[in-house]
Parts: C-alpha cells; sequence; structure tokens
C-alpha cells in the first residue's frame, strides 16, 4: 500500500476536521490522496456541498432552558426503531486499506468507543465478519451484483454478523468521471475487494455493435424496481436506500416498502453538477412526510452542518472522507477523535442556536436572507 | 506555420476536453495559441459560457428502465430529415492548418471515423472538394460574399462535392474585437482561404468622408433580407441560420423558410457581453415551436454540458475550440479521441440522470435553485 | 507579555482603520494576533460583517440645508437619558494587557480625550475602578457568573465607580470554535481576568456520566429568565442586554425592563455562519419599535458602516477590535487617532449623503438594488 | 513634475483603453498614479463601476437595414441645441500637468482632431484661455467658489474663450477619503490650481468650538439652491449640474431650470459605497422624462460601455481617467487614438446590436437574465 505510518497522538494543531485533511496530505500518495479527495469531473458538486453549507446561516439564541437536553434521535418506526446518542453515523466508504493498514477495522474501533453506528461497504477491504467484531452498532452497504444471488449471499453474511440495517446504493450504476484520480494515474489494487471473492455469478451477456456499452451495457446490470421488490422480501431489517436526489425517487422508495433513504450526491462522485445535497433535502421530506427516515451526507465538515442538516428535515447525517483523513492521520485513534471533535462541535452549535434537544432543531432555527 | 509536430498516441492523462487545452498551450506558438483561445475584447462572454453551463444543476435518478436505449436524433423534416447517433457536430471553424499540417483533413478522417458531422467552413484552409473526400456527413458554412454570384459559386461547388446541408453565419458582418491577439502580434498568412480564390469579385464601393467604414462600410456588406429569400431560392438542401441570440431573429429566418438555426456567440468571438448561448436558448426554442431544428453551440466542453443543451430544446450541439485542442495535440486519432470522450460522457450523464432516450431530456431533468 | 513597544507618533501612513490593522500585525506576536483577529471555526461570519457593509449603498445627496448640523444622539428614555456627541461607543474588548502594557487604562484614556463611551469588560486586564479613573463615560459589561452573589459583588464596584450602565452579554455561555488560536497555540496567561478574583463562588455541580459537559454542563451555569429578573431588581442604571440576534429574543428582554439590547455576533465569535449583525438589524428594530434603544456592533470599520448601521435603525455603534490594532501600534494616542477618523469619516458620510443631522439618516439614504 | 517623457508613436499592443493603463503605470511614478487611478476608502464603487457595467448583456442581432447609418446625437433643446458626431465628451479632469507636461492643451489638441467635446475642470493647470485655443468645441467645468463673485469670474472668462455650457459639480463639497495617494505621501504641487489665482475671497469664517469641520465648516461653502438660482441668471448657456445619484436632485435641478444632469459617482472618487452610476441611471432618466439631457460618467472602458449607458437612457457619456492614461503615455497622440478606439468599439458594438442609429439603442437591445 502507498500510506506511510500514522501517528500514534493527535497533533495540538488538529482542532477541526479539515486539520486531518491538512495531515492526510502529508501521510497519503499523491494518488491515493486524489482517489479519495477527487469529485468527478470538475468537481462542481464537491464544491457546491461546501458552498451550500457555508451560504446557510443560523441564529444565536438566548435564555432558553436547557435543563432537560438531550443529542437522542430515533430511526425508523415500530419494531424496527433504532436509537442513537448524536445524529451522526459514519457512511459506508469503500477501500480503507489504502489508507491505513488496519483499514475498517481501526474504523471500526474508532466508531464502537463513541458508540456510532458503522456502515461498511460492499467494498470494504476487510471482511465484513471481521469488521463486524470491532464495531459497535454496524448496518450493511449493499452494491448490487447482477445475479440475484451473490446479493442474497451478502446480506446473509451480514445478518448473520450482525448488521443491523441494510442501505443500498442506487446512485452509482455507472463511474462517474473520476478525471483527477485517472490523470494521476490511480489503479485500485488487484483482489482489494475481498467481500466480493467466490460470489455467484451473473451469464454473460453479449452486446450488438450498435449498443452503447454504458445504456445498454452497464445499465442492463443495474437493479430494477422488480429487483427492489425481491431485496425486500429478502430483508427484515430496516432496509435503506442511498443515493437519492429527486422526491420523486423518494416516495417510490417509500412505495416499495424502505424505511428510509440517504439524501446523497455521494460526496460529489457520480454525476457532476448535482445540486449540493443540502439543496435537495427540503423538497424530499416534503414528499415523503415527517414520519420517514431521511438521512444526509455529502459535505458535512462541521458540528453545524450536522445542525444545519437536521433543521431541514434529516434526521442525522453520515460522515465519509474525513473518516479517512483521521485514518491516515492517526488511524482508530485520529477517527475517534475526528468523531468526538464533531459531535462537541454539534453539541455547541445546540447550546447557541438555544436548542436542548434535536426537536427543537427546525427551519426556524434558520436565518434566511430576504431576496 | 507555427505548430509543432502533433503526437501519434493519446497521453494517459487526457481524459477530459480539458486536457486537450492543456497539451495545445505545449504545442501551438504563442501568438496562434491567443488567436483560438481567445474571446473579444475582455473575455466576459467566452468566460459566460462555462459559468452558465456549470451554474446548471442535473437530478440524479434512480431504477428508471433502460431496456431500450438510443442516443439518436433526428434534424430538420420531412424529406430533409437527417438522422444522428449522436445530437453532436463539429461546428465550422476556420484556418486549421494553422494548427496542424493536415487541417481540416486530419479533422475530416475523425469525424468520419466517429460517424459525426462536420460543417466545413468557408475560411477552411483545405479545398472544400479535398475535405468531403475524408468527411462523414458534412455541411458546408457560408460566409456571405458581397457578390451574390461568388456565394452561388461556393454553394455549387459544396453540393457538388456532396456537402448535406447549407449553414450561413450571420453575427459576424465585422470582426470583434480580437484585442487577444492583436495584443500578441497574430496575423494571418496570405492565401490561407484557399477556397475564396478567384471568386467573383463585387464593384468596388467608395465612402463619403463623413462615413463610418463600419457602419456604412462593412455593414453594407452585410446580407439583408432580400439576399437570405434568394439564397432560400438557390439552396434546396437544409438552410441553416448561425449566429442567433435574439428569438425575434429566430422566428424571421423561421418565416424566411430556414429549416434552423444555430443558437451561437460564436464562442465568445463576436460582440462582448453577450449572454451565454445557453442563456439564450430556452427563449428561442419557445419561440419558434417544438418543430423547428434548433442547435447550440459555444462553450460545450463536457458531455453534461451536452444534456443540459438538450434539456433546455436544442436537438443537437456544435463542438468548436476542441477541435482545434485535439487537432494540435495528436492530430486526426486527438480528435477522435476527444469526440470519443464527449460522447461517452454524454451517455454516462443519460444513464446517471435516468434518461434511456432524447426524449427523456427536458426540463424537469434539470434542477432549479428556488429564487 | 508578548507585544513590543508601541509607537509614540502616528505614521503619515495610517489613514484609515484598516492601516491599524496592518500595524498591529507588526506589533503582535502571531499567537495573540490569531487570538484578536480570529473569529469562530471557518471566520464565515467574521467575513459576512464585512460582506455585507460592503454590499450596501449609499446615495449621494446635493443642496441639502447644513446650516443646522448635529451628529448628536440620545440614549434611552426618561430619566436614564444619555447624550453622544456621535453614536459611537466602545466595544467591551477583554484581556487588553495582552496587546499593551498599559491596557485598558490606555484606551480609557482615549476615549476620554474624545468624549467616547468605554465598555469596560468582565475581562479586563486592570482593576474596573482603576480603569474608571481615566475614562470619559463608562457603561460596565457583565459575563453572568454562576453565583448571583457575585454578579452582585461586580454590579456595585461598578456602580461606585461611576459606570453609567450596565451591558450584560448573553450570546456566549459557551466558548465558540476558536480553532485560529488553538492552532496557533494561544493561552491566556494565569490570572489575566484580575476583575475576577475573590469573587463569591457558586458550589460545584456534578455531571452524570451521560450528561454532556456543554448542553448539561455549561448551560446550567448560563443566566436563565430568572436571573435576568433578579438582575432587572438590583439595577437601576439603564440595563442593556449584548449578543441579540433574532427579533423574538429582543422583544423578550423589552418585556423583562430591559433599557436596551446590541444586536452582534460577537464580532464573528460565537458561532460561525451567524449572519452578519446588519443583516440582523432591520427585523429587530421592527420588532422592538423605534422608542426602544438598540446598539449594532460587529465589522464597523469605516465611517460610512456607521452611517449605514444608523439608515438600518441602530442608535449607535460598537468599536470593538479596531481599539486593539491601535492600541498595539501607538497605545492612547493611537486609539485616540483611530476615533477621530471614524468619527470624520462618518461626518464626511452625512456630508455627501446630504443629511445635517441624526433624524436625516434613514432607510432612504441607502441605495437597494432592483431584485 | 513626476512624469517621464511619453511616446511619439502608439505602441501595436495598445488596442484598447486598459492597455493604456497599463502603459500609464510604466510612465507615473507611484503616488501619482495612486492619486489619479484610486477611488476613496476601499474602492468599492470604483470597482462597481466596471462590474455593473461587465454584468450587462447586450444582444446580437442580424438582418437590420443599415443604409442609413448614424452616430449622431443631440443635446438640450430649442436654441441651446448641440450636435454631436458621436455621444461622447471627455469629462472634466484636474491638474493634467501633473501626468503630461502640455497637460490640458494637448488633451485639447487630441479632442479638436476628432471633433470630441472638451469639457475642461475649474482645476485645470492650463489657462482655460489657453485651452479654449486649441479645443474644438469646449465646455467649462466649475467647483463652486465660496464668493459669489468668483464664480461670476470665471463664468465670464469662460463665456469670453468661447466655452459653450457651463457644468457645475455638486457631487464633491468635501473631500472624499482619498486613503490611495494618503498611504502614497502624494501632495498636490503648489499653485497648480493657476485659474483659481487672484479671484475675489470669501470673508473668513469662525467655527465655534463645537462645531464641525465638515458639517459646519465646509458644507457652509458649498452652494445652495438660492446659489443655483443665481448661477441659472447668470449663464446663457447650456447649463448642467453633474454628480447627481438621486432622482429625486434630478427633478429639483430641472425644476431650478438646469438643461440637464451628468449621472456620475466622481468615477469612485467621492463617497465610498455609492452605486455604480450605470445602476442609477434608468430611475433618473424615469424621473426627469425623455426630453431633458441625462449625461454618465464613471467607469466607461469599451465602446459597448457607451452602448449600454444610452440603451437605459443616457443621451452621452463622460470619458474620464483614459484621458490621463492616455496622455501618459504618448500625449495628444495618444488621447486621440484612444477616443478613436471608443469610437469605433462603440460604431462595432452598434453593428453587431443591430443598430443602425442612436434612436435603435434602448432597453430592449439588453438581454435581461431571468430572476
Amino acid at each position: 500500500m502507498n500510506h506511510t505510518a500514522s501517528l500514534n497522538y493527535i497533533p495540538t494543531d488538529i482542532v477541526s476536521v479539515s486539520d486531518y485533511e491538512r495531515y492526510a496530505r502529508e501521510a497519503l500518495a499523491y494518488d491515493v490522496l486524489e482517489y479519495i479527495n477527487a469529485g468527478v469531473a470538475d468537481d462542481i458538486t464537491l464544491d457546491r456541498n461546501r458552498i451550500a453549507f457555508d451560504a446557510m446561516s443560523i441564529y444565536n439564541r438566548v435564555l432558553n432552558d436547557f435543563s432537560h437536553s438531550s443529542t437522542q434521535v430515533e430511526l425508523f418506526s415500530g419494531r424496527l426503531k433504532q436509537t442513537l446518542s448524536h445524529p451522526i453515523l459514519l457512511a459506508p466508504v469503500a477501500h480503507q486499506t489504502l489508507i491505513h493498514a488496519d483499514g475498517e477495522i481501526a474504523t471500526a474501533q474508532a466508531a464502537a468507543a463513541l458508540n456510532i453506528p458503522m456502515i461498511v461497504s460492499t467494498l470494504a477491504s476487510k471482511r465484513l465478519e471481521d469488521i463486524a467484531q470491532h464495531a459497535g452498532p454496524h448496518w450493511f452497504q449493499l452494491y448490487w451484483q447482477p445475479c440475484r444471488d451473490a446479493n442474497l449471499e451478502l446480506i446473509n453474511r451480514a445478518i448473520d454478523s450482525g448488521y443491523s440495517a441494510i442501505v443500498i446504493t442506487l446512485d452509482a450504476p455507472v463511474n462517474g468521471l473520476r478525471n483527477r484520480p485517472q490523470r494521476a494515474g490511480f489503479l485500485l489494487p488487484n483482489d482489494i475487494n475481498i467481500n466480493l471473492r467466490d460470489l455467484p455469478q451473473a451469464a454473460t451477456k453479449t452486446l450488438n455493435p450498435s449498443d452503447s456499452i454504458i445504456l445498454n451495457g452497464f445499465m442492463s446490470d443495474a437493479p430494477n424496481q422488480n429487483d427492489l421488490v425481491w431485496l425486500r422480501q429478502q430483508v427484515k431489517l430496516p432496509l435503506i436506500a442511498k443515493g437519492i436526489s429527486h422526491p420523486q425517487d423518494a416516495i417510490l422508495l417509500k412505495k416499495l416498502g424502505f424505511d428510509g433513504v440517504v439524501v446523497s450526491n455521494h460526496g460529489g462522485r457520480t454525476l457532476d453538477t448535482l445540486p449540493a445535497s443540502i439543496e435537495l433535502l427540503p423538497a424530499i421530506r416534503a414528499a415523503v412526510g415527517d414520519d420517514f427516515t431521511v438521512l444526509l451526507d455529502s459535505g458535512i465538515r462541521r458540528g453545524s452542518d450536522i445542525f444545519k442538516a437536521m433543521a431541514l428535515g434529516a434526521n442525522a447525517v453520515l460522515i465519509g472522507r474525513p473518516q479517512l483523513w483521521a485514518l491516515a492521520t492517526a488511524g482508530a485513534l485520529g477517527v475517534a477523535h475526528m468523531l468526538k471533535l464533531l459531535r462537541d462541535e454539534f453539541e455547541i452549535t445546540m447550546a447557541l442556536a438555544g436548542c436542548s434537544n434535536i426537536e427543537n432543531i427546525n427551519a426556524e432555527s434558520l436565518f434566511t436572507r430576504q431576496a
């Protein structure tokens, strides 16, 4: 792997998530750095994620009662209900041994230490069973496999290992234009996708000469609505669809029996010029109603970003790249510290915004500039 | 000529159109580079073309049916109908031997290889008959000549060589303020306009001392409505007017019997502070109705830009400067590869935007920020 | 302390407040500079304060009558009325011996020389009694202490020393994310809070393991409404609440019997992504009506900024960081000169805006761009 | 004086007004350059002038009739009518011998060569009688003198020397914050105001200690409405007020019998954060109606800017700093060439915008972005 040894302490000038990005630049080879930091094409969506959060405004409120404070949230409903101490989860992030020898094991240890749920990727570079052993609460992220049986095998392995929810990613049926890692010459190591070994394979398809490899090839391997109906039948756990940007798609997934969606632009890594995910959130929340779990990722770098997502209707947020920056810098210790920074920043934001608990956080917490 | 030898392979770090621009900077002399890259005056319109595309937003859509996918488009109607495998044409670009010894011949070979129509400029630096021999589908672009017979001779030569449409450029009756090439000392080589040799000449006009060389001189050589009525009578092929920015002008041209217009600001090379062409498109499409061919150029650098133009009503787009960058870098091979990049990017955009064919691409594919 | 000797003259190239910032950069150690110049987190609110003032527009007016000109303003009403020669006060700024050996004494001398009221901070590094001896008009700023008796002692000391108003700061119950000084390794010297020595202490509280240090710990020490009712009973002087950003909070404070509020985001030093204070002002003025004193701070760097604040409803403004820049540069002489610059700039703005007195300054003095 | 010898030819890389700025930077001492290039305070209005023009958009129009083209404009009405070959005048610019030994004489020669009216400043550094001898059409700009007789003497000298209009500047009763030249240590040479020598002086006034030098001192020397009534009685020539930014002031001046106004922010040199003058124009034109002469200056650097001003209601524009840049670069030759560049650019803009004469230029020539 390309990474240097990570630190076994937290440097005193790491006081925010962005400081971990700075350290990660030192710790990683250029091509790996480009692979994890880049968005797609011209990074327009990547940048929009930050611009949108930074453009939002929170009111400072004074004199509110904080004698009964809590940061606790509940996801899903009925027998599927899950309680989180803070509205923070670790997003599924692939290939973590590229960054640190302990990879997802270290990340799992950090998440466990802070009791923060970790969503383990199908493309984890450690066995999903091994990660589960070190994790606190853990969910499994599924990249749909062309062969249904392969999906079933992955899900059953996850259930057997105590994964408590299944998240299927829908927004990446084809790879986006990963121009920055392409220019840097980045190549994934062979066999890094340890969890995809020895899975049942779909029958080989052939394309006509006039067919598009993209539209006729890759897209025929994407899951369709029937596949999701089948999937819902296999999964008794909470089932969540990740990568939703349009309200009609959220409504469809709710109709298909899903328990939640993740509003996401995949950290700016699928289609460039997608809006910031936070821009998409209000319409999706309005479309699905108040009683459906809506998570959000893409661009969260501050506790105040978490607050803003909650104010616009998210039930919790997912943290993506920062776990890689912290992992590269200081392994499990780094990831734990990074999560604690975000958690403390979120609480400070609640305190200064006059919100003693999650229910108090709503659109009126935000200042809207007059047109 | 000022150009160095171009490459006979594609460097691995060319993965997008903008990478060709970077290579072209190395390959070309400064004055030639300024000539092809500059807009006019302060490059405001040049920059607006990019800013406008980058500011637009596409929705990611999931779970749509792709079993009957196609990128095919039809231009014009009735007996004039032409079918393209993708909504992409090569814009007319003058003086290509400034860039590469093979000039328009190489470009024609590349376009033929990808079955993309090439619009050959009146100011091509190769004989229009020779270019036609190497091209796939090819159209002829006419710069109006002060003498009607000269226009007739050019058109007839084009028809005789198999050009299948005539595009008359209307937005450049006088040269724009080419300040950047002027500062760089760029001068066109003598006799580069090989297709204008030995044409019939208009009678010499004299101006009064108080006359404006621009308003009384050059503008008297611009085609007027009668000239276009005459032109329509000469041309049985599809006849298209290029350089339209105002809806009323598009309506007038439709009334004059034209088969289509190209919404264009000439790549920012005529009047500075013209809007981006994509900003002009919706009102023009609304003005001419759905059954009239509207093409667009100026600023297309990504497959997602093509998608956006289609969503706002274009039937197809024209690619300008990128053919010069690719030609300078690697000749016909470069142009073919550049076209393939755009074509693949366009298909990836369709896939991620959930559009299995061109008819699915419309204004609802775009996210519009609330005011 | 970290500061070098300050100048005993005003350099000729100091002609505006920002010039003092430039000189202060030379005079102070990096960590101290970061401590005073930084906002919180990503400095978004810090920057917004300037962006908002710079984006506003004033009309030039001609031919108005200036034969009865005045810059005088009145604050509060009835027996509490106070008259200022200009609508300018010195904001409470802590720890001034960090910047200059004479600290708050020098600042008080400068303010006295220009007859500008100084608001002395609870966290002053000189005894409030000593500062009072050198000051002109002076007010006392209170940071609420967990023990009510401690507050009473501070207030009574202030009253005994001739402080003529009490300002309680409400927007900083927890520290903001002071990331820049944290990265610079800044630490406050021990015992710098000379006015907090030997105060009565609150009983020690203990937190449960699941409690949040922020939401259950610090926030339980913040003043609540009952505390403010108690405070109002102790204070016969004008009582002002500082750090108000929401109209409902301003209304509440008016109901609690306060004589005024300071619209403020604490110079961008509490919660990042708060709006600029000037953006918050109009709604607060509208909420409390015309007869309630509303002051504003955060970002005033030009006399035209003072004019803009007055136009949107402020009765006067507070000047924060500039006093530190001027103090670092040239001690009392610097602070006095800085205040004179602002005062002259304000008068020039009035002259060119056609306003011969404060009552003439209103929203119609401002140009509003059409949407 | 600080200037070096100017060129006696036009360098080939001077192809636009901004190129003269570049050359002037080489030709002039830093303090003089700061004096002429700076706006006031933070240059916000200076920058806005350019930003506003650059943000506007012109439509390209095709196929219009240019057989009866003209750039001629008429100013004022009835017996006062004046005809200009182009809607361009030279703004009054003080102290031109700072820039070039021939100063205003050279500028006058250039203006005469292009038949462009020159507005000679009260603060010209050559005698107004001498300038008149070299000028084509010429107007006189009056800075109001505290003693009425002094104004009368200046006006009568101007009338005797063939000045054909009087322009009184109203927007500079006090100096703006010339911070940049102050920082550069710029000082005007003694006695440079040659036309103010030996004028009748007003009686010395004394201020009370509590008076403001600005509001009670300088402002009492500014002209009031009675002064303007008196002035109108003295002047049978067209009388114009310069420095108008508010519609009510324009209406007042029309009522006082003025023949026109100049919408101006004094090139960003009076009150910072004034709007761009072009932003102020539409409301002023609407206020005074179509039959009143409205000129505009501040920020014109391109022929397209002239077109935009005409489209929003100006009858002509004034060119300020560019005459200094051109004068510094190449004396009279430079100024003449600069004026020719602007004139040609304006004609090219008309040609491409489809306007064969001035009456065709109106708000419909501009593209307005949808909100």
